[in-house]
């Protein structure tokens, strides 16, 4: 069994949204195709699609990682399937430790492609290949989803937002996740208010992402004091990804819940935010997204490393809303799923053969990803 | 003043070395070639050529960071010089948090070629205009430097090893670091031995980079049982970069000098090695890279940062031994710059006008950065 083709394209995702960080407008992802020649069984085709924030990687495919796969002799694991962690360490061949960063995004879309193909030949959902490799055959019957929305938009104003989450709950979400932190506190707990109008008041319901806003303990104390007061279901990337100091003055100051580890790419990083975070594993959220930290052969590393310490899979919550991460979250039994809900963005939404109610997706039973099921990712994934 | 063409081309470094984590036959680096018109001072060219480890960015360079450089209307500063600030923080817009990997190296080669053109229409070395910036007019008169080698060769012994450190006495190195970690601790024993054995035994003139050879804390008391006899000068990147619970292990345990930081690459990150890692102000060495590290411009802020900790400016010693850290060694009064010694090593080796005696180099005074009066890099550079 072995890798006869791979194909990469840059997709640009742009988009007139924002959040405290950056703008979207030159936003860009990778599509990928891996085509596999799995002998008796036939030829299959893998797909990959790229997170949102941190661009295609064209050139690191091209340079390093798809010559590497391509140069293998042999992808199929011991039980004749194609192993995707074989791919993997043919990846990372002559690559030094640490320095996660783009790279991590580049292994991360092609592992995705690896584990598309390798659920084909199967003839099965991943999902279903990532609860029996990774999660002794649990999964969930019915995924836990959020949705993720209430970006700034240049002409945006509160009854946008409001009309903008009425949409949500309309589609059957109970939780939805909004930006803040581009203004000041009050502007916050404007877009706060505004939102919590459409969720019956319940701050349960209501997520906050303030996008990196805070750079010291102080700045974290007096976004806790106004936030607190409304008892939002958790706080999103409070400060600088690699500023567990703060975090920890966060944790030991704020009671509700923090979540955060969306720009941190690798089981080292994840390790450090645990033992210096000052996360709390019966509250506090888990964002590593495993489409930008070298895939799933990572992702489930992280997963046995967080359980091993005091996270349980309920408080892993992967990033971005991509459909590597709803087989994550469905196959392993995680937390919840995020999904981009604008009906326009092209990450956005799931399978068609999902159904979406009370804050819940059903499993799709789709052969793969199921890419081929998602109209807007299929679009550009069948030009590859 | 602005720029109006930037050049990138892909440079093999390939190589029969090996070190303990990976080996060098496939590495390469970028070599950049940025053209400024300066106005009524001329159009002038500033080259980069990227560090050693981390491949060339080719298709960072060419998918984000060249663009937005190129788009910058005005490079100049305040003092009617060009400001790699304004280019840096062009390169760096719409770039989230974290991830600091690939683009870091990306970015750092760009920002080599920005201080090259800057100090080119100052017509000055670029030492000459770091200490102005950022010392106080403070420099070295005389560079501390030493010597790297002792590599791995497939047909390498003993004899060649103790004949290359002959080779680098002879012009005029005091202290020579050498690899080790590949083997048994009993097999690195006998590379410090007949290290030992051209260096009048003298612990103090031998450092060792062993490559992060070690996973456990009882890893590193093994190594620092079988090295403490030598009394070595350091030993070097013990574990994984991001294992700072290892180093706090190793520094509380061995009393020499750690060297580490060469697999980390921005402030944060070396942030977290100063306040985790357990590193003593007195002794040990950090090693970030400028070129890998985002360039001078973050390079300058990690050298305050360590300041302000308890690192003083003689425990810098950045990684790889390129022209840049030569510069950043000699303006900003570091403890150390590393030189690839092998003749046939392209990075290897200073700018012709450079003399080493006793363990220092003189102070180039060839404008820029001086890759022009560097044979072997200039042969590959003047073919952008």
């Amino acid at each position: 069994m072995r890798i006869i083709e791979i194909r990469e394209k840059p997709v640009s995702l742009s988009d007139p949204m924002s959040n405290a960080a950056i703008n979207f407008q030159e936003m860009t992802a990778s599509a990928v195709a891996i085509v596999v020649d799995a002998g008796h069984k036939g030829t299959f085709t893998g797909y990959g699609f790229s997170s949102v924030g941190r661009y295609a990687q064209s050139g690191l495919i091209a340079e390093r990682f798809a010559p590497r796969l391509k140069a293998l002799e042999e992808v199929e694991g011991a039980d004749g399937g194609l192993d995707p962690v074989r791919g993997w360490a043919a990846m990372m061949a002559n690559e030094k430790p640490g320095g996660d960063g783009d790279r991590a995004g580049a292994v991360g879309v092609l592992d995705m492609a690896l584990w598309d193909v390798a659920a084909k030949i199967e003839g099965t959902p991943l999902w279903r290949i990532l609860s029996e490799r990774y999660n002794e055959d649990r999964h969930h019957d019915l995924v836990p989803v959020y949705a993720t929305g209430g970006h700034y938009y240049p002409d945006g104003d509160l009854e946008a937002l409001r009309e903008e989450i009425r949409g949500y709950t309309d589609q059957g979400y109970e939780r939805i996740k909004i930006k803040c932190g581009q203004g000041d506190l009050a502007d916050d707990c404007s877009r706060i208010e505004a939102a919590l109008s459409v969720l019956d008041g319940d701050g349960s319901r209501l997520a906050v992402d303030v996008n990196c806003m805070c750079s010291t303990s102080g700045d974290t104390q007096e976004m806790a004091d106004a936030y607190s007061p409304y008892g939002l279901s958790w706080i999103e990337e409070p400060g600088h990804p690699h500023d567990f100091e703060l975090l920890k003055a966060l944790t030991d100051y704020y009671e509700g819940a923090i979540a955060t580890g969306e720009n941190l790419f690798s089981m080292s990083e994840t390790y450090n935010l645990l033992i210096y975070g000052g996360l709390r594993g019966d509250r506090d959220l888990i964002q590593v997204d495993p489409a930008l930290s070298y895939g799933m052969v990572e992702y489930a590393n992280i997963v046995k490393l967080s359980e091993a310490g005091e996270w349980p899979r309920s408080q892993m919550v992967p990033h971005a809303g991509h459909l590597l991460a709803y087989h994550a979250v469905a196959g392993l039994s995680l937390g919840a799923h995020e999904i981009a809900a604008r009906p326009d963005f092209i990450l956005g939404g799931l399978q068609e053969d999902v159904r979406v109610a009370d804050g819940h997706a059903t499993l799709s039973q789709t052969p793969g990803v199921g890419f081929e099921s998602h109209p807007k990712l299929w679009k550009v994934l069948q030009t590859l």
